[in-house]
C-alpha cells in the first residue's frame, strides 16, 4: 500500500513534469487544477556569494573559444539585489545567522541568532509556517546539516554556535528531508530516535538512489562534506537537490525546501579563489536542477541569494586591468588539503604542480619552500592560494563578511515579487505570502511560533 | 520673436509638467496626445559606480535616529545588473572608454576606444541617431567634457588620450548642450567658432540661471570640476543636470542627455573612501532630477549604470564584521587639498583634525607627521586616507578598475526593458529602441556612421 501511494505520487509528478515542459502539446490546464497543484517554495542561499563571485563565475566558465562571454543561470535568472545588514545592535556587516534567520522569518536580529529576536524570543520560520498546512519540510546542504544556516531554518537558538543543542533539536522536531554533512553532531541514541520516527538514515551518496520516501536523513561527512575539489563526487550539492525534491515533490500538499551552497563562504574566509569558483560550480548545477524542476510544476517557486559577501573579493587588484580565471578549471586539489600533503610527500613540489596544473616559478618554489618550513599547514595553504591569487590577479580585503548587496533570482510562481531591490526580510515575508492559505483560514496567519514536531512525511508514515 | 519662441516651449513644459504631477486633477492624455509629447532619453552614468558604491551610499546616508536604514534612490529604481567586460582583446576588465562606447554605441571595444569598433572604425552612437531625428542632444558631467565617458557620446577617436582632437571635434559638431570641466582644452578661437554657431559659453556655474535657450558650452573647472568635497557648489551635477533638462527640454523634438558622475571614479582610483561617498551623493541628487523630470514627462526614460567598479572597494576589511560610514558625513575638504594645505600651515595638525572633524590618536599624528616629513603631497593625501579607513573600516584592493558587474536602475517609458541582468551594450541597444523613428523610417535604423554637424538648437537658431 506505502508503495504504491508513492509510485502513484511519482506518476502524477511525472504526468505534470511532461506536461509542463511541452506545453505546445497540451492544451492549458483549467484554473481549478493549477490551483489544485501543490505549492512548492524553493529557497537557495549561496552562503558568501556577493556579487563579484556571480560575475566572476561568468567569467570563469566563459569559453575561449568562442567570441561571446556566455550567459549563466545567475544571469538567465536574476530579478534584483538584497541588502542584508542585520539588526541595528549588530551594526552593517551580517553574519550568516543573523541573515539566516532574516531569510527564515522575516525578522532582522543580532549577529549569532538562529531564529530569535533581539530578545532572544522565538520567531515563526517559514519552515513552521509550511508544516502548519501541512506542506513537508526539507533541507539540503554542504556544510553540516545543524550550521548557522539551515539552522535557522529548523530550530531555534540564542547561538549558532550551540550546535549539540541545534542537532537534538532536530530529533525533536526534524523536517522531511535533512541532507548535508554533521555525523558527529548526531549520536546512535539520536539516529535511533529519528529512525523510530520512520526516518532512513543514510552516509554514503549512492544509497540516495535507493531511499524510495521521505523522512530521511542523509548526514555524508563528518562535519561538513568534503570540499568541491576534494570530494570524488564534486557536484554533490546538485545531487543532494535533486534527490530532495524527488522525495519531497511526492508529497501532496507540497513542501518548502532551503538548499545552501554552504562551502561558497567556507572558501571565501580562506581566500582561495579556486575553492569559491569549485563551489559556484556545485551549487550553479543545484540551481538548474531545481529550475527543471520550476519549470515542470505550475505552482512551484524558487529564490536564490546570498546571505552576505565574504572575502571582501575583487576580480583585479594592485592597479592592474586583469582578472583571469582560466587556470582555475584545472586546479585538481583544494588549498588545504593540498598544503597537508605536501608534509607527507618528498616529491611535494611535484605534488603542487600536478594540483595547480602548472609549473611554479623560482619565486614561486622560494616561497612554497619558505612555507613549508614553517611547518604550519595553514601557511603552506596561503602560499599555495598566494601563486593562484597572483597568476589570476585575484584580490581580497578580509578573512570576514563584507556589507555588500547581493543578487537575488527568482523563477516560477510569483517570481515578479523578487524584481529590484529588497531587504532581505522582505524575501521571507514575499515567500510567506506565496504559501498557500492554512486550512479554515482565507489569509496567511501573522507572526506567532507554531509548535508542531511531526513531520509531514512522519505523519504519513504513522497513517499508513 | 527668439524668446517668445522660447517661453512658449518653456510654458509647454511646465503646463506638461503641471499636468503629470498632478495626474489625479486631470483625465489622461489621448493615446495620439501621448504618442506626440516629445521623447526623452536620459543616461546616467556613475563612474567607477561598482556595487559596493551603492550598497555603502545606503549606510552611509543611514539615519542614526531612526530604527530602519533608509532607501535610498538607488535602491528605488534599481531593476538589475550589467556586466562590463571589453572586447576579448581587452579582457574581462573594462575601462571607462570602452565601457562608455558600449553603452553610447551598442558596440564592445577595446580599453581607451572613443565610439570606434576593434578595427578603429567609427560606430552610430544614440546622439547621432538621435540627432537624425531631429532631436537635441547634451552632456552634464563632473570631468573636463572631453573625458572618456562624455568623448564617448559626443566623438570617435582612437585613443581617449587625444584630448585636444576630442575638444576640436566638439567645435566642429557639438551637441546642444555641453557642461563640465575642460577650459585647458578650448582656445579662444575654438570658443569664437561656437559662438558663431549660435552657443553661449558660461564658466560660473550662477550664470547658469542666465542662460535662456541652447545651444550652450559651460566650462566650469580648468580639467574637471572641484571635487565635491572642494567645491563651493558641492551639488554641481545636480545643478547642472537641472540646467540641461530645463535647457533641452524646450526642443519640440525631444533630446538625449548624458549625466555623468565622473568623479566618483577619481576618488576611487585614489582609495578615498570620503571623496567616493561625497561624489556618489551629488549623483544621487542628480538622479532624483531627473526622476522628477521623467515623472513628469510622459515619453521620458531614464537609465542609471556605472561603466565599471573602481578601486576594489570592501564595506569591511582585516577580519573585523564592521563598517562604519558615519564620520564622513562630517568631513569638510579632499584629501588632495587637505594634504597640500598641510605643507601651508605649521598649525598643521589642527587642520587635519577640522578637516576630519576628528581628533587623531597619537598614532595617527605619528603616522602624519611621518608623511609630511617626506614632503610629498601624495604619500600625505594617502596617510589621511589611511586615518579615514581604519576608522570606517573599509577596505581596497587596487588603484585600478574590477570586473565585477554593476547597478541598472530605469523609469519612465520602457523601463522594464532593463529588468534583470543585462550586457552593457544591450543598454544601448535599448535605449536606441526607445527612439521615435526617423523621418519617412517606420523603424530605428540599422548602425551606420551618421554625419551631422550642426546641433538642433543652432539649426533653430539660424532659421529664426
Amino acid at each position: 500500500m506505502k508503495r504504491s501511494i508513492i509510485f502513484s505520487l511519482t506518476a502524477a509528478l511525472f504526468a505534470c513534469t511532461a506536461f509542463a515542459s511541452t506545453p505546445q502539446l497540451a492544451g492549458p490546464k483549467a484554473p481549478d487544477e493549477q490551483q489544485q497543484a501543490p505549492h512548492s517554495i524553493i529557497i537557495m542561499i549561496g552562503d558568501g556569494m556577493g556579487p563579484a563571485v556571480v560575475s566572476g563565475y561568468r567569467y570563469y566558465k566563459d569559453n575561449p573559444d568562442t567570441l561571446e562571454v556566455e550567459e549563466t543561470v545567475f544571469d538567465r535568472l536574476l530579478t534584483g539585489t538584497a541588502r542584508t545588514h542585520p539588526a541595528p545592535v549588530s551594526g552593517y556587516v551580517t553574519d550568516s545567522a543573523a541573515s539566516a534567520t532574516a531569510l527564515a522569518t522575516g525578522v532582522k536580529t543580532y549577529n549569532g541568532a538562529i531564529s530569535v529576536d533581539e530578545n532572544k524570543q522565538p520567531v515563526t520560520t517559514i519552515m513552521e509556517m509550511a508544516r502548519e498546512r501541512g506542506m513537508a519540510t526539507g533541507v539540503a546542504v554542504t556544510s553540516q546539516i545543524n550550521h548557522a544556516t539551515p539552522a535557522a531554518f529548523l530550530a531555534h537558538n540564542e547561538s549558532r554556535r550551540n550546535y549539540d543543542e541545534l542537532a537534538a533539536s532536530y530529533v525533536e522536531s526534524p523536517a522531511d528531508v535533512m541532507l548535508g554533512g554533521g555525523q558527529k553532531y548526531f549520536s546512535q541514541d539520536m539516529l535511533a530516535t529519528l529512525k523510530q520516527k520512520g526516518f532512513s538514515h543514510i552516509e554514503r551518496y549512492q544509497d540516495l538512489e535507493g531511499v524510495q520516501h521521505m523522512p530521511v536523513i542523509g548526514l555524508f561527512g563528518e562535519v561538513g562534506l568534503p570540499a568541491a575539489l576534494d570530494d570524488d563526487t564534486p557536484n554533490r550539492l546538485a545531487l543532494l537537490t535533486e534527490h530532495a525534491l524527488r522525495l519531497l515533490s511526492a508529497h501532496p500538499k507540497g513542501f518548502v525546501l532551503m538548499v545552501e551552497g554552504s562551502q561558497i563562504d567556507w572558501a571565501g574566509h580562506d581566500n582561495d579563489i579556486a575553492g569559491v569558483m569549485h563551489e559556484t560550480e556545485d551549487f550553479a548545477n543545484a540551481i538548474e536542477v531545481v529550475e527543471q524542476y520550476v519549470r515542470a510544476n505550475p505552482n512551484a517557486t524558487m529564490v536564490v541569494t546570498a546571505d552576505h559577501a565574504t572575502g571582501g573579493l575583487t576580480l583585479a587588484k594592485d592597479g592592474e586591468y586583469v582578472w583571469k580565471p582560466k587556470m582555475i578549471a584545472d586546479i585538481k586539489q583544494g588549498s588545504r588539503t593540498l598544503a597537508e600533503a605536501t608534509y607527507k610527500n618528498d616529491n611535494w613540489q611535484a605534488l603542487v604542480a600536478d594540483a595547480l596544473a602548472l609549473q611554479p616559478t623560482e619565486d614561486e618554489l622560494a616561497s612554497l619552500q619558505k612555507a613549508r618550513d614553517a611547518v604550519d599547514k595553514k601557511i603552506m595553504a596561503k602560499a599555495i592560494r598566494a601563486i593562484v591569487d597572483d597568476r589570476t590577479n585575484t584580490g581580497w580585503t578580509t578573512g570576514g563578511h563584507t556589507a555588500v548587496d547581493v543578487p537575488v533570482l527568482a523563477f516560477g510562481r510569483g517570481s515578479e515579487l523578487f524584481n529590484g531591490h529588497q531587504d532581505n526580510i522582505e524575501i521571507a515575508t514575499q515567500l510567506m505570502s506565496l504559501l498557500p492559505p492554512k486550512a479554515g483560514s482565507p489569509m496567511p496567519e501573522a507572526s506567532g511560533v507554531v509548535v508542531n514536531d511531526a513531520p509531514a512525511a512522519a505523519i504519513k508514515e504513522n497513517n499508513d
